[in-house]
């Protein structure tokens, strides 16, 4: 199917020159052909669907870099409580009892409230990762997928076989719009030798791997006793590096470990708001951009965030970095957006997503100016990072497929979604509310 | 007018039981005169108006503590900027060519987007008064008006003057719904010999003070170079706590301040997004409300934060105090939510207004709860805090009048307001964009 997108203020993202005023996308497939100014597309040429988007602004949909999707099923369970007592509790013994179907629903969830705020592409890891990659086949999102695991588990043997055999039957599936990782949790929770196991699938296959690194204290003095390192130099002198790796948080960081992280090109999954939440800390975001490092943003689950709204995290980005440095130039509005966008995409390894570029994958997302927060029109990159809601998102289209129109979800049955999760949580947790 | 809204989870705001499910609310002229559970209003009444709110939530609208309304104006017009440079550079050029009809549109515009996002109340101060009183009585809004003051300022006596004037002229104007208070604008900006003149207009009028207190560290270094104490005791020493007091900022206190603004029963707008966005600092909230102090929450102007919104405001509040004092528990959810309705009426001293009971003016927002992040129903507390979106608001009364109803504003022309803001900065600041 091909669309010529016409009339929309076009945020292409990149420099020097990153806004087109009435612009024309063509998208053909899959892919973004053309970008350019109003007439710049023969009026000749015919297209399955012309789309009027005067009064809105066009930009490349978010990509979450750090989420577990199926944990929607949890929002709102146990808030305002310490991390330990949060996840010993209240979260893993309701994990216990989820079902592959919960998952699916669950993911349905999550991707229902991305599409609905404009996030085109995400990072998840979970379990029953079979069903999450249904439920992002049905939803129409683009997603990095794997399957979480425990090394110090007993079943860490068994998640290890299933990553490997999800790997081989989801990687490039759904147009290509999945692709797969694997999933060790945490250096405090996946030794060496575990690791090691990890790092030879990962060869074998051909994947990345995406792991939690120095989110909490508690995590880096554990390591500092077993280990007398960082967990980055742990992760380092383990060879996880020599690998793509997607390393969520990296809140406790020495100068050592953002060198060591710049050089070995590690993509950081940066979550303001969840390491917020659960007071693990701030990350040192601005000094890691300074050093050259790679960073994309991410949500982190539902049930530590309490929503999937990356409009919210980039506010969240930038105006803690300002307040964490005392500088109010830092993490400026741009920079927050490219996290949010491009770079995020380069962390997750998709090199054609983020841009609006011609070759580059039609991800696009339309956003609504005629709100009160848009006025008046000085600086639409400052109004989207520090002013826009993520509703103002009205049309988003994720490889060349429109999957909400005008705030209408078109892969999915809403109303089906709610009343599945609802039935679900409360046989989890119990009634709620 | 008399109206019966029925059917919604009703979130009085009232401990130790805040929601009631399935509630009726009687609204009466400008007040509450029932809250209680379906059944609890005889089917023989009749009303003017029945509003059938099934999937809804009724709560109190959001208090808005602290802004300054028309700089919505300058929304986006200098960001990721040092402060002085900001002010210096941009923000004081270009208000010296404001004129009283850029501060009527620039408040409309403040008022449309609170509207939007279930503010029902505010507190503002800003120059050309009248113009901003005009505009408030237009949106239907409840607001506590202060002309601000520059006691160093050759124009300090006019703009007294102008204040004891615009007080008689507005205070109780509009049905009740203006209030006015004075505006002294900083202890480093208002002297002592100043703010005695002030306070007598003060005991004159029998109005409260609106001040900025302890926002920035130069503030506070300042104050004690010349006087050689805090900016806190000075204002205490200077008699203006005898009065009435809101307090805007409060970020950098030490505990005698603490103690001195608990005891003199000071009321506290806190701003989380604008000290963060200017790299102020972090208010000491959670000391503050474990001494006692009573702290509403503001979003400062839409210059520094940059919008209106309460709900992300509660988000960011909660959030920043959890991470600056690293224990998830502080501030919990329903403390942030009191700061944002109950508590912040308080601090702007309208003791009939904050929470859904009988006797309190009617002013209420309905919230559309049929969004994915409201899903699963855990804790509609914790969502509305963590998850929920100004834009799930649907339904808008102050004191008893409908001003939005299924998202449309009742009490102007939006397009007419986004043409004069336009028009106006475009005359002020350039073109933009």
């Amino acid at each position: 199917m091909n669309i010529l997108i016409r009339g929309a203020t076009v945020l292409t993202m990149e420099q020097p020159q990153p806004l087109l005023h009435n612009g024309e996308i063509i998208v053909e497939g899959q892919y973004i052909t053309h970008v350019g100014p109003a007439g710049s597309v023969s009026p000749e040429r015919t297209f399955d669907r012309v789309m009027d988007a005067r009064g809105m602004l066009a930009m490349p949909g978010f990509v979450n870099c750090h989420t577990h999707a199926a944990m929607t099923l949890f929002r709102g369970y146990a808030d305002d409580l310490p991390l330990m007592q949060w996840l010993q509790e209240k979260i893993w013994p309701v994990e216990e009892r989820l079902e592959p179907e919960d998952v699916y629903w669950g993911t349905m969830l999550c991707c229902l409230e991305m599409i609905r705020s404009g996030t085109t592409t995400f990072a998840d890891m979970y379990f029953h990762m079979d069903e999450a990659a249904r439920a992002v086949e049905k939803a129409g999102l683009r997603a990095s997928l794997s399957r979480g695991m425990i090394g110090l588990s007993p079943g860490a043997g068994e998640a290890l076989d299933y990553s490997r055999r999800f790997i081989r039957d989801w990687h490039g599936r759904a147009g290509g719009r999945i692709t797969t990782m694997l999933g060790p949790h945490a250096p405090y929770t996946c030794p060496p030798d575990f690791l090691n196991r990890v790092m030879e699938v990962a060869a074998d296959l051909k994947v990345g791997i995406h792991i939690h690194i120095a989110e909490t204290r508690a995590e880096i003095e554990e390591i500092r006793q077993k280990y007398g390192k960082t967990p980055v130099v742990l992760m380092d002198e383990v060879g996880l590096f020599e690998f793509p790796v997607l390393a969520a948080h990296c809140v406790h960081l020495n100068e050592d470990d953002i060198r060591i992280l710049v050089e070995k090109k590690v993509g950081i999954a940066h979550n303001p708001e969840s390491n917020m939440k659960l007071a693990s800390g701030i990350a040192p975001v601005t000094r890691l951009l300074a050093a050259g490092a790679l960073v994309g943003l991410g949500t982190d689950g539902a049930a530590s965030n309490n929503n999937l709204d990356m409009m919210e995290e980039m506010r969240f980005a930038a105006l803690l970095q300002k307040v964490a440095t005392m500088d109010p130039t830092a993490l400026a509005a741009f920079d927050a957006l490219s996290m949010a966008t491009a770079n995020g995409a380069r962390v997750l390894g998709l090199h054609d997503v983020g841009l609006l570029k011609p070759g580059y994958k039609a991800d696009i997302i339309l956003i609504n100016l005629d709100q009160p927060h848009f006025y008046p029109r000085h600086d639409l990159v400052a109004h989207l990072v520090y002013a826009a809601r993520s509703s103002d998102v009205e049309t988003v289209i994720v490889d060349g497929r429109v999957v909400m129109e005008k705030r209408r979800v078109l892969t999915m049955d809403e109303e089906e979604v709610y009343h599945e999760v609802q039935k679900r949580s409360q046989r989890l947790v119990g009634t709620g509310l």
